[in-house]
């Protein structure tokens, strides 16, 4: 799945796969198995394609977990990432409680 | 980043080292070395958090993403990925292209 949503990325960007292969700094052949899925996509892969197409790591994620949903009547253009905006606020609060006690 | 956030997704959960090491199918060492940032966290640790506290990827890194910025004053309720979302908004076009062709 994040194998071709890393392609779609490229393709959206119009670029070749030699192109895309020179901006993130990969072979053409690396690029090529991963978008054939021929290779896992690591975490430094991933951030590579974050810095070379300007995208939040999380975004990329996303984008690869919603793409097959993408065409359906959902709405895409706002997420509510539930847990981690929970998360969130609890840190908020951890963090005022940490200051008020200093 | 991600390291220190997954502590706190640990936390969040009210769960030892040992009770996470064992939900994650994990060694406690394991555990360990990721809170302290000794361990790179790879892809597939990173689903063994999604997994065993049911939580997507995406929302894992946008959680370590934000979690510097919270306590400040910005809307964490709501995330607008908006590159992710343009590219979906264009799958979603040329999905709709492919359909029409058949």
């Amino acid at each position: 799945m994040l194998n071709k949503a890393l392609r779609l990325v490229r393709v959206y960007h119009d670029l070749s796969q030699v192109d895309a292969a020179e901006r993130l700094g990969l072979s053409k052949s690396y690029v090529s198995e991963i978008e054939k899925g021929d290779k896992n996509v690591s975490m430094a892969t991933l951030q590579k394609y974050s810095d070379a197409f300007d995208i939040p790591m999380s975004s990329l994620l996303l984008f690869a977990e919603k793409v097959e949903g993408a065409g359906k009547a959902e709405n895409v253009r706002v997420f509510v990432a539930d847990k981690a905006v929970k998360m969130l606020d609890w840190v908020s609060t951890i963090s005022d409680y940490r200051s008020a006690e200093r």
